[in-house]
């Protein structure tokens, strides 16, 4: 036979059970934080039809980085490549039944067909939080602190992260209404801004006037995009919903002591948002990108034939965060869940040690037994250090007759 | 734009809240009992390289029930329809490293293209629990004893399952030393009788015919397989290693006090099992049927080039396990983990409503807040009720000024 690789899939990763704790360390603190502003956790399949991804879901996900294939029947499927489309049919398909406002959180691994890189895989899991059936900003301010609430559970310093935070709403309005552009242009314009911070300014400048834009007006952009106050923008924009809408959240954060900067270029990639965006930003300088954001995408259940929902969320990939605890150092000392490995040194312990462990499992310790008594000692002890585990407990006659065991702790790495 | 569905994927489920808090009742069950024995958590991609199932999983799962396709890249890859190659695989791929005994467990979902039916789908959830590096029996009758532990945390009396054992050497010895059948007339005798308790007696006759058996020998095989304890076989199996291991479980499991039953017919479907094989059968006269088990099947590691060890493990899936609850009605009450949804009751409760909330969580609550000041009060305590809160907290001016919040028990359906 020939002899199979022991390597996973490209792109994707095998967890042995200390990558696991860490992941599950994640996990744990996206869960512990959502649990405490109210959210309830679902899942939905990790094959959906294709159609569901279609409209919605970026082409270069759909075209170029799926997960698409014909199943048995002739049904179009795909891996999903992100958690808000499924969310949204879930919630169209109870939405009289729901009680709003409706929290929901998923930490589903989701599969997208990239070139492997640092931060991008194939296979990640995300945390998904959303908020559904809130129209004004207490929502997205909300969205805002569990996000940052995540960040502080981990044991990041609010120097660690940036908060930026904008409003689709805004762009659309310098865009459409002052500069007069199509709906078109405007939205190439906006995908221009958003890939701002990865290209040259030059590069910026040629891309709107390619558009369209007038150079007069391509400085009237710049200079909007640099504003990093409510109160630097023109005057008329104070009786705009989005104005009095990232002022209701600045205020609301600032309340909870929550740091963040208001930054017009910030428009993120899906399609689907309406109104406030928000990225957390690493701050480390060899590292200094977006890690993870979320915002408003209102009406996006009535794509299911049911009436719109107002709704607001955030999606949070575990690899920028595995990346961010690595080089913060922010991991805590994760020990396997076993603390206790019980060796019988003969027959007629080894007949016994199961009632000795089960004494001690009725006790809520978690116990494993090393029955190989034909080992030798010094490396059933090594066995167990390789395994992580920090006391052993041996069992012979001496131990059988006190029906005592002797602990010992024993170095792990 | 045409109506999406909100059904999901042929075959799959959607875990709303309260279908998610069972799923996860379960989940913690098999998490609780197998920390308990020491495993330790692993989990590994949901695609594999289609080439690591073509070798030992059963042919028509690989040909006939697979979710099988070619990546973008030319790989053709394979959603796993179960967890024990890739299990396999990465243990093969630090088969120095590790420490053993090595006790791993997974809750993975494994995806098979079958008909959807009671307890059949597309998507399901698997817990598998391996102990790896021990020959002795004390490991088979470990798995048995973890696999009984789960029940019993689950809830549900000895007397609604019952644990049937086997070994695969026994028949492997009756069929080929003592009936000479060829290994393949064996491999498929054995096949007809892993069949046998779902064909009528006539059908299994004829098929042992239909091998080459003889009558006498089908008589043989008959007896054989109706031996209720050890002590029935002939005389000779004493001596025989599957006798004493047999042996051997059976008085750790009385020791342990967990009832069991010998059963020679048992031999379990995938061809990779070894030695001592073991399931777990539904007492339900109205669903009598197996519900999962497990069993030896060394050696399989030695398939990445690496030397064998040896093996013993099960498999339990989420939706047998999920009928044996509804059925046997052992659901214990399962409640949302958001106990409380604070009510402002005005614009300036609405704007201070936070920071009590916060003050709340950080006393370990976990607390939801309607922002929807504009809805009439009791729309709002319906929501509450509809999403399964137990107490609201009603926010106004009195409160405000006190500095304090009313909390009202509701009614939760």
């Amino acid at each position: 036979m020939t002899k199979l690789s022991t390597q996973p899939y490209k792109g994707t990763r095998d967890f042995y059970p200390e990558d696991f704790r860490k992941r599950q360390y994640i996990f744990d603190a996206w869960t512990k934080v959502c649990q405490s502003f109210g959210y309830e956790q679902y899942d939905t399949p990790i094959l959906e039809s294709a159609d569901l991804y279609r409209s919605k879901t970026s082409d270069e996900i759909v075209n170029e980085e799926s997960f698409l294939f014909t199943d048995r029947g002739g049904r179009e499927v795909m891996m999903r490549p992100e958690m808000t489309p499924s969310l949204s049919r879930i919630v169209a398909g109870r939405r009289q039944e729901m009680g709003y406002p409706l929290r929901l959180f998923s930490i589903p691994n989701c599969f997208r067909y990239e070139r492997p890189q640092k931060g991008r895989l194939r296979e990640f899991w995300q945390l998904n939080a959303d908020l559904f059936g809130v129209e004004g900003p207490e929502a997205d301010a909300e969205m805002i602190q569990v996000a940052d609430g995540i960040m502080k559970q981990l044991g990041a310093s609010s120097k660690m992260y940036e908060i930026q935070i904008s409003d689709r709403r805004m762009l659309d309005w310098l865009l459409k209404e002052e500069l007069s552009l199509s709906d078109e242009s405007a939205a190439k314009a906006i995908q221009l801004i958003d890939k701002k911070s990865k290209i040259s300014g030059g590069d910026f400048v040629s891309g709107l006037i390619d558009l369209g834009v007038e150079q007069e007006e391509v400085n009237l952009i710049n200079n909007f995009l640099s504003v990093e106050s409510l109160d630097q923008l023109p005057d008329a924009c104070q009786q705009k919903e989005w104005y009095q809408d990232l002022q209701k959240v600045f205020m609301i954060l600032a309340g909870c002591e929550i740091a963040f900067k208001f930054k017009p270029e910030i428009v993120r990639g899906f399609s689907y948002y309406t109104a406030i965006v928000f990225e957390v930003f690493d701050t480390d300088p060899t590292n200094n990108r977006s890690m993870f954001g979320g915002g408003r995408y209102d009406g996006l259940v009535s794509n299911f034939g049911v009436d719109g929902l107002p709704v607001t969320g955030f999606g949070m990939g575990d690899t920028v965060i595995l990346e961010m605890l690595n080089a913060r150092n922010l991991w805590p000392d994760l020990k396997p869940k076993t603390g206790l490995m019980l060796l019988p040194l003969d027959q007629k312990s080894l007949d016994q040690v199961g009632k000795f462990a089960n004494e001690l499992r009725s006790e809520g310790k978690n116990v494993a037994i090393d029955y190989n008594i034909e080992r030798k000692l010094d490396k059933r002890i090594k066995a167990a250090e390789k395994l992580g585990i920090k006391q052993v407990g041996f069992l012979g006659q001496e131990e059988l007759s006190l029906g005592k065991i002797k602990l010992k702790d024993i170095a792990t790495p």
